[in-house]
């Protein structure tokens, strides 16, 4: 799939069947995210392929704003350590990984796990170490048997961009 | 150009041929940006559009880490208002961006732009309220008659991923 389409198509995915994800596509979503930019390259992540179905369960329970990722047949946890910008940096391999899934038919949505005691218990689950990061859980999957939406409202275009100065709406 | 392909093949561009970018592919950068996910939905975020070469040059003179940027023939400053996870989100449209902009042959360098009074200048000189945040500044261009580079050195795919838990880099 072509890039504009790609990113112009793209939902949030948040019903998955049941179908495993092929161990070829699972790892080009990963390089995806190993080829991403971060800053002056200092490439501070780590990303942890799930697709133990139990492990996914308990994720699931855990991230009560998520359950769907105990659904999903693959996850990713992204987690950084001691990046200059490891929030940045994550979100532009989470989108890597999002568009190169997209392009092949898997569907993402992002568990924001940002409630402590989440963090603890599923830092504990997938044994990450204490000093680093869980930015968040990438549940992956193909859509379930329901039409794809419309897609979430945006901002109106020219309420978003400005031209040459903050506050300019008009294109010169 | 497929989206596999854009982000196998994406370089970071520092040296820009002079030609403007077309409209049409400027239009779609920033839609590509207003398309992003964002952390709830919030599109907390605004892209200012920079073709003027006089803005141009300044933000190459304040931005000493980042001097390309006063050669590029346009940029997108991007700033956040109070999201909830600004840079996480702000990463994801930048991605966005600049595949968008590979896919049609069109490089991006980053400019981090994080000392203060680098900040307050290109604040001041963007007319960017000063209660939001200023994530980075983009460069955009052709690449200039060099040669493409090799790419900088990615830490080896067995080593920044993990399967099922932290630790475990074997595939089961």
């Amino acid at each position: 799939m072509e890039v504009y389409q790609a990113i112009r198509s793209r939902r949030t995915v948040r019903d998955y069947k049941p179908d495993p994800i092929p161990q070829e596509l699972i790892k080009k979503i990963l390089q995806c995210a190993r080829w991403s930019p971060s800053s002056s390259n200092t490439q501070k992540w780590s990303f942890i392929a799930i697709q133990n179905l139990d492990t996914l369960s308990e994720l699931g329970n855990i991230c009560k704003q998520g359950p769907f990722v105990g659904q999903a047949p693959f996850a990713v946890a992204v987690v950084m350590d001691d990046a200059p910008r490891p929030q940045l940096d994550a979100g532009r391999a989470i989108q890597s990984m999002e568009l190169m899934a997209w392009s092949e038919g898997v569907g993402m949505c992002f568990v924001g796990v940002r409630e402590q005691d989440q963090i603890v218990a599923v830092k504990a689950l997938l044994n990450i170490p204490e000093k680093m990061d869980l930015i968040t859980v990438l549940a992956f999957g193909y859509r379930a048997d329901i039409p794809k939406p419309p897609g979430t409202p945006r901002v109106p275009f020219n309420e978003i961009v400005h031209w040459d100065r903050f506050g300019e709406m008009t294109q010169p």
